[in-house]
């Protein structure tokens, strides 16, 4: 895998399509630190203009592809990392470019699925059509996936295990539908199921159904699980779990959070892990379950 | 089915366990229109005390199962219908009498599965063990169920109808959970699974992430699908609509209400579509699934 190994010089820089938050900038200072260089590609309305001046990069709207193929071309880049927050945009809102208009039909027939579906369809639409080759962060900055096993001071008991067990089934028969990257599991009994509203707004609702005792429950108890759907292109979109998910797992009376092993990112695993311990929650890698056999 | 036929001397009057809301009224008035004498169980912080006096009945307070049993025994109920909003106790909350504190470790168990599994085991093993009969509240009260087909004066387009069949078919695929009564499906994308937050709420959130235009929709779009879990003991929780239901599903900026036809109650169904029509929100019964077929 040339984008985590040394820098051919027949790769070119590596393109980062930035988004909202840290991620994009760990991607960049890995592959910086592995001697690659890079090309930010800073997204307007999401990528942090102070972090983005830190590094080789252009501005650009969502949309303007034809922008993005013009420059990256033009630097011999091939790798495309796409990273960071980025909503899901309405085609009424993007501004899209000439490159990018022959692609609208298509990108608004992905915009009717769920939200993989959009990414993985616009980087095969987008990108791969036109040459570069799409990989993921994770690729390039292994160190922000989440490990396997107990990770902290606090360990899950029995109850959370089964909790675990769960809410990752929920998970997988979700998956067809495009939605669920995390759920609540408490006590068997599953409180909140993510969709649209993202992982700190479903963890707030928990808080408030235990402060209101519309759910009642004694204790620390309950799991945040979270885990890639199944169908899910891990280059484009893994779950992200940080300091505010812990924060937020703690107001909902939580007693951990578990996640996929390798199967999540995290902008600093040992911040992470040292914000659990300090609340009391544990934190979890849960093994990836093996490959389905093909038949 | 001798509760909804005309009253049989041997059946005595029908027990009626009383939560919150109108619907616990609505079956003890069409119980009487037919000659049934009635008898309240009227449970204490959920029961409307204004409308409980209009009856014959008696209070209790959950977990006050002994009570119930004496009283019901006296007046020679053997019919029970358990309907109205009850949250999901905690075992820490109830206050067992003497007659329930021999089933507090089964029921213990039952409170570590979702809330079906809660209310058919209640209905078994407190209820059915002790020779009561329970009996559905459409089963008395057929005139709440949701009927078939277009019922306002709006229709859904064929967008509408897919966003429909993916709810439902979301719904089926979270039934082993045991949650997920209601989902929004606005054009193929799930914006909400509804778990233990109730539907008003799941709602308020899809208005607040168009609000704040972290969903970008254009336009009256999104169809809230209800329906009964494929587990679930319908004598004991069909989902229910009203003009609440309307004035929320209107509040989210969506094209309609879909409910499977008869597996949803609403308290007055022709105000139910008056509210909708005025809203401009279709109502839509989708034709229950046929039973799955025995191999």
């Amino acid at each position: 895998m040339s984008a985590s190994g040394p820098a051919g010089d027949d790769a070119g820089p590596l393109a980062v399509i930035c988004g909202g938050g840290s991620f994009p900038f760990l991607v960049a200072d890995a592959a910086q630190r592995r001697g690659r260089g890079v090309l930010l590609f800073a997204i307007r309305g999401w990528a942090d203009p102070v972090a983005v001046a830190r590094y080789p990069h252009h501005w650009a709207g969502l949309g303007q592809f034809g922008r993005f193929r013009r420059l990256a071309r033009a630097a011999g880049c091939r790798d495309v990392v796409i990273i960071g927050t980025m909503l899901r945009p309405s085609i009424l809102n993007l501004r899209p470019d000439l490159a990018s208009l022959r692609y609208l039909p298509r990108i608004a027939r992905l915009l009717r699925g769920g939200d993989n579906h959009l990414l993985s369809g616009i980087a095969r639409v987008l990108f791969e059509a036109n040459g570069f080759r799409v990989i993921g962060a994770h690729e390039v900055a292994p160190d922000i996936l989440v490990p396997e096993g107990v990770l902290g001071r606090h360990r899950p008991c029995e109850r959370d295990h089964a909790d675990m067990a769960r809410g990752l089934a929920l998970i997988a028969a979700m998956g067809p539908f495009d939605i669920g990257q995390a759920v609540v599991v408490a006590d068997n009994y599953v409180l909140a199921v993510e969709a649209a509203e993202g992982t700190d707004q479903m963890l707030a609702r928990v808080a408030a159904l235990r402060r209101e005792r519309r759910v009642r429950l004694s204790g620390k108890v309950g799991v945040l699980v979270k885990a890639p759907k199944p169908a899910q292109d891990r280059r484009l979109d893994l779950p992200s779990v940080g300091a505010r998910t812990v924060a937020a797992a703690a107001e909902a009376g939580l007693a951990g959070i578990a996640v996929e092993a390798k199967g999540a990112i995290t902008a600093d695993v040992a911040a992470f892990v040292e914000a659990a311990d300090a609340a009391g929650l544990f934190v979890f890698g849960i093994a990836a379950p093996a490959p389905p056999e093909r038949l």
